[in-house]
Formats: structure tokens, sequence, C-alpha cells
């Protein structure tokens, strides 16, 4: 836990700087638009403590695979994230001084993100060892109306000399991952240009050869002014920069605009990457920094709009919402159905790949909520477009007739994965991947999405259901054997409840999506069939047996699901009975003393109650709260959310409250002691969760929104705003009351407390909080 | 399978030159004396595919682990044997052209391992580019009586021509490990010195900071004559030689004499290793080539005289268990107690380490049988003497209060293996190196070896075993969760059959030898119990109750143990339905299908019921053996032995029969399609287990040797020789009757066949194998 940086409802600000921290407070200020993005690295050269980053989008490179021992099965390579040029360069150099904040004195060193207009702020003083003070202030950001550039506005003053002063802006390709395996160079140069204050260079991803031109214009200013200066080609491998030296007078601000872009040949054709880039910079930098600022608050105050929670009585949580979603609309934004939502997003480059289970499990509840329908329909399709991936990872691992298994990461639908036991076996991510598809009908009626793209997606899941499964003779029911649970914390278990829950529920919703599709369109339907060899009798008959005979391991007794076959055989223990100075156990216990122990990392079956609580009773809910809650150690970012909505709903509001800090101030304070590798994107979704699902308790009901909202103890008020088909609401609740407001002009019912609440178009209606309790 | 190779009793002949077979046949015709030991490679420059492989005993390097995602616990290293200076090397060069079988034709190769008097030979003639024909014979071995050394005949012959032949005989120490994790260097040098024929290096490892001393000496002789040569010394990094040039005449004979010695620090100080490796070189160049070659031939005479095995009828077999047998001879003596037996030997680097559970559960019982007592003795203590490092190994993991774990695979007691699945859980070596010191007190009744040694081990191993289990409440019994049995086709299961049984048989053989103990030496016991805190009453009564209370799954109706709990919820087939091409599956089928299928990698539960036979009948062996042989697929070189013992046992001599062919050939087939990694050191001495305690029926029963032997159907007869306790005895076995013959002076009563047989000193006996059956 750390506390450097200064609470403030809409600003995350360091003041002073904390040079050890750095790399901490770099993947907390990072800036993205959904196509590039960066940490909040310094413009000017430093030698301190930094990690050096710049991501475009959909740009990978498929690193050679590192193991121990080599297992049948494992894929290559693992997709990384490619650190990209650095295009944020302006190295300063005041007479043979280089200005760098590692080596010399800084004074009044500010550092400010601004969440709520999506810029990032600085301001310092620094002392050369000549003792020449220059004052500097910066605003940079990545457009999100030109999303494929961002600018810079970079001044600087001397405050108590004159003297020529050479400003050099480069681009920097010559950029190394510090993940990567071998140690390799992932990218070659093609091309580089230089013109008068303007620099391109095009650079190729070896193997995969995504080509990227990355290009800058400069501007300068002085006393309001545009300067003419003189400017000086420079060309290295793999590196451009123009050198521009300036008379500098005492108190004069020099003001360098620098305006960069990134093309990659995933939307432009690579032959005229660079001209591109040339015209691409010419309209922005004819638009200008201020202009593309204004433009970039409007955009941001849009996206507020539909986005926001406002938390009243408590800025720590305030902040911390509030920049869960601000990195969330940072990172992915739904327009290209090619991207998905990294792990880290545009934070750094650690764990690699852009998919895992958390896109469909956690944050399309978030995009379905606060972003256009497109959006969430979008991070379906990018699955359905992986399908044929899947099918082909499904038959190395020995399934056939067209089952799929989707990796567990990936980046263009290959695995990209290398460890036996979450690779091969943490297969309930498929489950995941189907149930997306039962959530994204649920909340939007759009049940044309099964006919065009989701059947097929059912269908071939429930065939690697189907497969999987096996029967037992000695239990006289279907098994699972050897998976991986949603708790990682038990490896290669048998009959894990929530993978088996989750398999039948698959083949449950396939064969009632056939039902479906049949009805809505028989023609595609018999295509399709027709198209996949799909023996619908024969097959659905297999399902139903499946859905009929499943094991689901549970204890009579104590009234509560096992997670897995043998759980009770544990040594059962709370986590309070683990030593002090014991925890986290993933860094203090070795992995054997782990699995065997009774600890879980992440809600597992309490997940399953999660997504499937239509089927089960409060008082079910709450015997396994009961049993597993006191066993949990969180030890994954995606484990306090879901204990927070289950905590919600039991009505245990201080263990919500608990579980929700847990998340959402979990870079901020880096909790974890990992945030210098980046931000936990996609827990972040999970924190929105824990607030609309857990506090505002939103389900979606037989077509209908629920609300069943609730103001957490110490705040005076939380309100969350909410789309649903069409409409967009704003629930907001105090101690003594609950509002919600219509925004849009169309009427809607909502089940508020329990009783139906119709609200007219532009309206509001508010109860008291006595009346819906 | 690969059958180049000739068959012949007592030689491994290669006829012509299989130069893709080389790396292969370099493994086979490897040479080694216990101390040092090399491939069968060229002493001549070589360009082709090779394997270049020097050995010294002992000396290793702790090369940085690399795991593709790092678990709490694993080590920081692997240690990896150490492929040292080459000492063979001698270049040969004609008028500028180098002789490199590579690169010029070859007639009339030969390559021979003698196996009967320990040396390798071999003989071609090459003709170079230029025509010139050149006849080449080598003789080389490392020499068992002067057990630093090694010695070269190599002569050379122009047939055709006459020349300046310019012969370099060197020692290259830039030599890398193929297998190293990150392509680092692991040698440094220390010194180089040359003189007239002579030259020497002293290497010393990174990190370990072993010394060794290389040292070579040349003579030459023409026409039967020492030849008074112009030496001119060469010195590179890490590379000495002595260049000559001499006039050969057509016809004309040429010998090279090179001794090689080398010289560690493990047994010399370092400071004067090269005058130490210089007196040795001295010493033996002094006695000659022919008077070293002499005493080798005795030396093997006398190993052959206690160790040989004697097939008629079956060539193959008879070759193969000689192979077998030779080898085991050629990686370990038993005289240094600090050494082990490592999986490659002194064949190949690969899989690294020198002591897996191997040596306890395959190779004790040869050198028991074979060796003088002291062999065995001084494996039991090289685990003696690690007990600490086992200690703090267990502690690493969690464990306390002296709990020992021993690592599954070591250099010097220190884990070096990275694979959470085995590393962590594969714990019944522990149970392996308990069960060593039962086995070595029953076969030698040296039971002061339990007083000074043995019970200190065996309650650091009880005390693992006590704390390992846990207490089921569900089951009112103790299991143990998350561990890989000796089938590795399972990981982390519960309840591993073996397992549990092997860690209550432990505790109950440390509760007799506490009592042994006890009655034999109270002072030394009260000594021990004190110095490790031992608590006899409390933790012999914990020992007693998990004894008691062991979960040891079974299913009464098939009347089997279960190799864990929940293998009957497995898919049960037999290992011939696996479709064709599929097999062996560890190279066809992901890990995870493997993991879930019902097929067995090694015996496991028969693995129990071999090491444990005296206490389950032969009707539970029968009907376990038939329930589980059929899944067993043997992709472990250890795993046939074991099944042929108890097919032996059952009566099932076919089988019997299959099994043995399975090991016997492994190498010399290359029938796991490895071998040019080196050969199977460890499951060689399965191979002898397969013949004395399978065919031979050997068993120590009440301070007897008990001996049930047969031979199989189509052998003339089976002689092998066996030690036990004194005696030196050879059965043999026709199929008409068995032969016990009597070497030593002393009588003994041994059981044949139920019935007890009394050999007076320096006689035999025969009775029929009608009788006998």
């Amino acid at each position: 836990m750390k506390n450097y940086l200064t609470q403030d409802p809409w600003r995350i600000v360091e003041e002073g700087f904390h040079r050890d921290y750095n790399e901490i407070t770099e993947s907390v200020l990072s800036l993205g638009n959904g196509r590039l993005g960066q940490r909040g690295n310094f413009e000017e050269k430093f030698t301190g403590k930094t990690l050096q980053g710049n991501y475009v989008a959909g740009v990978y490179y498929p690193d050679k695979t590192r193991v121990g021992w080599w297992k049948n099965g494992y894929p290559e390579y693992f997709a990384k994230v490619l650190n990209a040029a650095n295009w944020i360069g302006i190295d300063i150099d005041v007479e043979y001084e280089s200005l760098d904040l590692n080596t010399c004195e800084v004074r009044d060193f500010r550092r400010e993100l601004n969440m709520l207009e999506g810029y990032l702020e600085r301001s310092f003083v620094a002392i050369l060892k000549s003792g020449k003070e220059l004052k500097v202030t910066s605003t940079r950001f990545c457009s999100i109306v030109d999303d494929e550039s961002g600018a810079i506005r970079y001044a600087i003053t001397p405050l108590n000399f004159e003297a020529k002063i050479t400003i050099t802006p480069y681009i920097d390709g010559a950029i190394r991952n510090r993940d990567a395996n071998y140690d390799e160079t992932f990218w070659d140069e093609v091309r580089k240009e230089t013109g008068y204050g303007e620099a391109y260079i095009e650079l190729r991803t070896r193997k995969t050869g995504f080509h990227v031109a990355t290009g800058m214009c400069v501007a300068i200013e002085q006393d309001g002014s545009k300067v003419d200066y003189q400017s000086q080609p420079i060309k290295y491998e793999k590196y451009v920069a123009n050198r521009m030296t300036l008379d500098c007078r005492q108190g004069q601000e020099t003001v360098i605009y620098k305006y960069g872009v990134n093309l990659s040949s995933l939307n432009y054709d690579s032959d005229t990457l660079i001209l591109e880039a040339h015209q691409y910079i010419q309209r922005i930098t004819r638009k200008g920094f201020e202009k593309m600022l204004y433009e970039q608050k409007q955009a941001w105050a849009d996206k507020w709009k539909t986005n926001d929670i406002i938390i009243e009585g408590d800025i720590a949580a305030q902040q911390g919402i509030r920049f869960n979603i601000f990195q969330l609309n940072q990172t992915y934004t739904g327009e290209d159905e090619r991207l998905n939502i990294g792990p880290k997003g545009f934070t750094g480059e650690k764990y690699g790949g852009s998919t895992y289970w958390d896109t469909e499990a956690y944050c399309l509840p978030f995009y379905l909520s606060t972003a256009d329908q497109k959006v969430a329909r979008n991070l379906l399709i990018y699955r359905y477009k992986q399908l044929e991936k899947a099918i082909e990872n499904a038959q190395k691992l020995g399934f056939r007739a067209g089952a799929a298994l989707y990796p567990m990461v990936t980046m263009n639908g290959e695995e990209c994965h290398n460890e036996w036991e979450i690779t091969f076996e943490e297969i309930h991510r498929n489950g995941a991947i189907a149930y997306a598809i039962y959530d994204y009908v649920r909340y939007t009626g759009d049940e044309q999405y099964l006919v065009d793209y989701g059947l097929e997606v059912l269908i071939a899941i429930s065939r690697f259901w189907s497969q999987r499964v096996n029967w037992s003779a000695a239990k006289q029911q279907y098994v699972m054997l050897g998976v991986t649970g949603p708790n990682e914390y038990e490896n290669n278990v048998n009959n894990n409840w929530y993978t088996n829950y989750i398999a039948a529920w698959t083949l449950r919703y396939t064969i009632e999506a056939v039902g479906k599709v049949k009805a809505l369109d028989t023609h595609k339907y018999a295509e399709l069939i027709d198209r996949i060899h799909f023996r619908e009798e024969k097959e659905l008959a297999n399902a139903q047996q499946i859905v009929d005979k499943i094991y689901l391991p549970e204890d009579e007794e104590k009234g509560v699901f096992l997670q897995q076959e043998g759980f009770l055989d544990k040594e059962l223990m709370p986590v309070t009975d683990i030593p002090k100075g014991q925890r986290p156990i993933n860094q203090n216990w070795s992995w054997d003393r782990i699995l065997r122990s009774c600890f879980i990392k992440q809600a597992d079956v309490l997940q399953g109650l999660y997504f499937f609580e239509d089927e089960f009773d409060t008082d079910t809910l709450r015997r396994n709260f009961d049993f597993y809650e006191p066993m949990t150690v969180h030890e994954s970012s995606l484990s306090p959310c879901v204990h927070s909505i289950q905590a919600s709903k039991l009505g245990m509001k201080e263990k919500a409250y608990e579980m929700y800090l847990r998340t959402a101030r979990l870079d901020l304070d880096d909790y974890n002691n990992d945030t210098e590798d980046g931000c936990h994107i996609t827990s972040m979704a999970g924190t929105w969760l824990a607030v609309v699902k857990g506090f505002g308790g939103l389900r979606i009901e037989k077509e209908q929104l629920i609300l069943n909202p609730y103001c957490p103890d110490n705040w005076q008020s939380l309100a969350f705003k909410i789309r649903f088909r069409g409409a967009l609401l704003q629930v907001t609740t105090t101690q003594q009351d609950i509002t919600v407001q219509n925004f849009s002009q169309q009427s809607i019912t909502i089940k508020l407390h329990g009783e139906n609440v119709t609200l007219a178009g532009e309206s509001q209606q508010t109860v008291g909080v006595s009346v819906a309790a």
C-alpha cells in the first residue's frame, strides 16, 4: 500500500517527484484512446527508473515460448503486447547540459492526470548542475477524436539565465520489450523520412509483419508567435529527429508543440503508410493543439455523460471508481471488432495477449451498461471471428467434429499461454464465452445475434463440453476430470462445481438457442446446421443426457456445493488463521502448499452463483458465501468484486464495502505491489460491477431492468448511470432516498426494490429508502 | 527402433560409418570409470553430427533456472552435469588437408566397444580429397585402475603416399553444454602450461568454483621405435596443444600414444592441481599404454567375475544385459560416497543432476548383489550426508521440526528440479530413500547402519510424512492431498495409493527401527534423540495413529487398490485401444489428455506391490496386475522391469519376457528415439532386476536368500552371479535343471523353489526343473 498520490475526485496528482515510485506513477498516469496509448513517461531524457512504453492496439509479436519443461500441446509462441516507437521524446540541452530529472535538482514538481478532460499535465523547475534554473510545463493527450494521434505542448522558461537551448524532438524505434523471453528485438526498420520540423519512421514487426509508421511534426512559439526555427534532421538506426537551437531569454517561455501519429497496416495499406502518416499529421497540425485539446475535453465530457459514477462523502472511493472508468474508456472503445481489452491495456506489456476470459466475465457488463450496444456486440464478434482458430485449438488437444476451445490468452485467436494446468485445463473460459452471448442477448434483447453469430459459437462450445465430460461407471453420472476452475489455487482437479455447472448450462442454453433460432429464421438455421454438420437430433439428445446426468459435487449436510470433489478432505480453516506475515500466500508459500490448502484465490462456487443467480435461492447463496468467503484470500484482482456483489445481495453491507475497497484503489494505492508493471485494467470493470450490480443491485429479469440500490453507510450518496435498450438512466441513492432519472425520450418501466416504477421520457422519480428496504 | 549395431555377446560393433546415427553411436560407445567418462567421440576433427562430451564425476554447474511461469518455492538453479575439457583430441593434417570423416570418403569403417575388456576400438581408411588414403586405427579406454586418467593409441598409416603429416594432440576447454538454459559458458580458464609433448590446462567452474586440471602427454612411435619429434606448443583461450610434423612413408605406421588425466579440486588442493596432474601423467606415461591396457583388462575380468549374466540361445538378450551391466559399472564404482548414479552417467548431459529416486529404487539392489557391501553403503551415506539439506528443502515448503524432503533431483543435496507437480509433489521419492535403508539392512544384515546413520534419516522422513498427511473430517482418516505418484501421467492427485502406503510403511519401519536401535545401543540412541530433539513417545504415538488410520483407496468389488482416489471415474480401456500411430502418447497427445486418460506411464500400484510383496498375497497381486498392466504404456524406461518381475512372480512367462526385452536393448536399439542424448543408465539396473529378481526370483526373507529361478522359454540357459553376505553364488538355470554354485569358502543355506538347500564352501548343487516347479 502506498499513499503518495493526492486524493481528488477528478484528478490523480503527484506533488513532488517520487523518484523510486516513478514506474508506478507512469502506469497510473497512462494515456490511451483505444487505438494507441502510452505510459506516463517524461518527454525529455530520463536516465532514472522508468519503463518507456508506447503501444499500438492490435500490433503484437509472437515471442518464442520459454518453458522449463516442454509439454506436448504447448503453443510455439506467446503473443506479446509490443512496445512500439516512442514518439513523445523531446530532448532539451542547455549549453552542453542535458535536462534529465535523474541528474539535476528538481523543484515544484507536479504531475496530474485530468480524468475529467483526458490529459496529462506536468510542471517542475529543474536546477542544472551549472545552477541554471529551467521551468518546464507540459500537457499531453492521446486524442480520442483523431484516434491515431496525440499531441504535446511542452514549454520551457529559463528562470535565471539566457542561453541557446537545443531542442531535439525525436521518434525512437529502437525499442525492446522488457519482458522479451530471449531478449530479442521485435522490430525492423523499413524506411524513414525527415522534413522541416517533421520526421517519419516506418517499422515492421518480425514474424507478424505488421507495419507501423510513426510521424511527428513540431511547431515552436515564443512570445505567443510562431518561431521560424532552423531544423537539423538526424537519422540513426530506427531513430529520426529534428534538432533546433533557439535563443531563449530569461523569463521567456518557449513552447514546443509536438504532434504525433501512429498508423498501422491493420488499417492502411503498408505501401503508402508514411504518406498517410504525413497527411494525417498535416491535418492535425493545421487543426492545432488548442483545438485538438478542446475536442478532447468535449469528447471526454460526452463519455462521462453516460459513464460517470458519483460518490459523495468518500473522496478516496470517488477517485477510485472514476480512475477505473477512465482507464477502461482509454483502453477499449468498441469501434474495432478486431481489438479487445488487454490485461494491462496501454499501461504496460506484462502478461501479453489481449484477451482473457476477463473480457466476457467482467468487462462485457460494463460496456453493455455504459456504451452503445455495438461496443458489446463487437466484443462478441471478436470471438465469433476467432471460432475457426478455437476449433483448431481443440483439435490440437484431441477434440473433433467442430468442438471449440477458446484460448486462455490470445491476440489473434491462437492460444499463446503455456502452463499446462491453465492452458489445457482452465477450460471454464469456454463457458464464460457462451455466457457472454446469453448476457448480451438478455441485456439488449438482440436475438438476431443468436441467428447470425451466437448459435454457431454455442454449438461449437457445446460440442467441446460434450466431448470433454466422460461417463463414470462408478458414479453412473457424467464427470469432468482434470480441470482448473476460476480458483487457480487448485489445479487439475476433478469435477470443479463451477466448470461442470457452466458446461451443463451451456448445453441447456444451446438447446434453447436452437429452438429460438429455428423459430426466428428457419432458413438461416438450415444453412448453419448444414455448414457445420450439426446433427440436431443426436447432438441435442446427447446434450440433454449430459444435462440430466452431470455430476455436481455438493455436501448435503452443510448445504454447500463443493468447489471440487474431495474439497472436504482438506483441513478447513479461515484466512484469519494464516499466521501474520505469510500473506499474500502466493509470495510466501510454495505452490504445493497453496494447492493442498483450503484457501481460495478467487471466487469459484460464488462466481457460479453470481452468473446463475436466478437458479439458486438466497439461502443457498448465504450458506455457500458463509462457507467459502472466510477461506478466500482474494489474491486475484478479479475476486473481491464478485464477493462484494454477493455480500450486497445478502445485505452484508460492511463486507460489500470492504471488498469494494479492495478493487477500487488497487492500482492507485499499489495494493499488490505490482502496479509498476501496468494497471489491472480488466479488474477495473469488476470495480464497476461491485458498484452497479452490488450497491446498485442491477439485474435483468424477463426483459426488465431490476434495481435494488443502497448507499454504503459512510457515503452521503451514490449515483451511477446506465444505458438499457435505448434509455439512459441515472440512479442516485442517498441514506434517505433513491432517485431514478430518465434522460432519454422514451418511457421505461423498471423494477425498483421489487416495485414496478414507470418513468416517462425525461422524468425522474424518488422513493424513500425505508419504502424501498 | 534401429538395428544397425551388430549383435555379439561381448561387443557392440558398428560396421560401416552410420553418419546420421553418429550421436546415438557416441552414446552407446561411451567409456567411463566412475570418476570420469566420455562419449564415443572421434579423436580427430569431425565437423559432422556429434555431441562432444567429456564428464568429470561430481563436477557440476548451477545453471540459472528457466521456466515459463515462476512458482514460489522453485530452486534458483538446476545443477547441470558439466561438459568438461576435451582431452582426446588429435588433429591430423596431411599437407594442408585435414582428416575429417565428414568431408572425406571413408572405407572399412569399424567401431567396437569391447565390454569384456573395457576399451573402444576404431579403424577405417580415409580417402582425402587429394586421393591420399590414410589408414587409422585407434584404441581408447578410461582406466579403472588409474581412475583419473585414460589413454589412447592412435595409429596412422599412409596407404598410397608419403608425406609430412602434422599431428596436433590438444586439450580444448572452450566447451559449452548443449543444454545450457541461457547459452552461457560455465568454465573460466585459470592457467595453462605446455612442455615437450605435454600440455595442461586448469579450468574453474563459474559459481561453484570447482577446479579441474586436464593434462596430456604424447609419445610417438614409428617402426616400433620412439620418435624424437619436434613439438610446437600452441595456446589459445582455454586451449593448449602440441603440434608436431612427421615424415611418414607409404605403408609405415605412426603410432601416437596420448595419455590424459583429469584431476579435480574435489580430490586435490586446487593450488597444486597442475603439478599433481603433471606427476600423475608422468606416472602413467612411464607405465605405458600396453601395461595400462593390460591392467584394464584384468580389472574388467575381476568385475565380470561377480557381475556377469550369461544367456545362451539369445544373442540379442545376452548383448543387452551385458551392455547394461557394463554401463552401470562404468558409471558408479561406489568408492566415493560423494558420487551417485546420474540418469545419463558419462554418456550425455541431459536432465542434469546426478541423483533421482532411481538410485534407491532400481540401482541399489544391483550394487547390493554384485559389488562389495560398501558400495551400497556409500549410496546410503550419500543421502545421509545430505540430510541437512533435505531438512532445509522441507522447510522451504513449510515443514518444520526436522522434517526432511529429499530432492527430486540433486547434485549436492539441494533440489534442482523445477516443475511444480514433480518438484513439490512427487514426494514418494522420500519413501524410496527410507525403503533403501530397509533393503540394505535386510540384504546385508548390517543393523549397525541403523544405529550410526539409518535411524536419523528414517526419523526425519517420518516427520515429513506425519506433517504431510492431514486428518480428513469427511473420511475420519488421514489423507495425503496433492501428490504425484510414480506414474507421472497423473499429477496433483489425492491419495495416491503407493505414496500413502510407503508413507505409512516408513512410519511403521521407523517405529520398528527405534526399537532396534534402542536395543542395540542405548547410549547412541540417547545421543541421537537428544541431538535431533526427538520426542519419542509423542512422535511415535502420532506415527502409529497415522499408520492405523491412513486412507488407502481400493475397490472392494474389483479387489484392486486404486492408483489414486477417483481412478474409477476415468474411462477405462486397454492400451490396445489407443489408435495406431498415437503411441507413444507423450509424443502425440496433449498433456491434459494424457492426464485424464487411464493410461499409466510407469508401474505405480504394481511398484508398491513389488516393494512390499511380503504384505500381499499372490491373488491380490494377480488382480492388480490384471487390472493395471493392460492400461500401462511403459513410456518410462523404469516401468517394464517391475512389470517383468511381477509377471515372473505370477508365472506369466511370455509377458515377463516381453517386458524384459523392452528394457534390455532400450539404448542399443534406440527404442525411444532418444539415445543420442545419452544412455538410460539407471533403467539399466531395472534390466538386471528383471533377470535376477524376475527370472531368478531372488528375494530375502528372514535373513535368508530365496531363489525361484526359471529359464525363459526361448533361452537354452540363464546364469547369473550374486553376492550375499560374503558368499558369491552363480545360479544357472536351463530348461531342464537349476545349478547353484558357491564360489566362496563359506557354506550357505538358501531356499530354492521353497526347499532349503545347503551349499558347502566351493560346492554346487543341481536340481531338476520339474522338481523345482
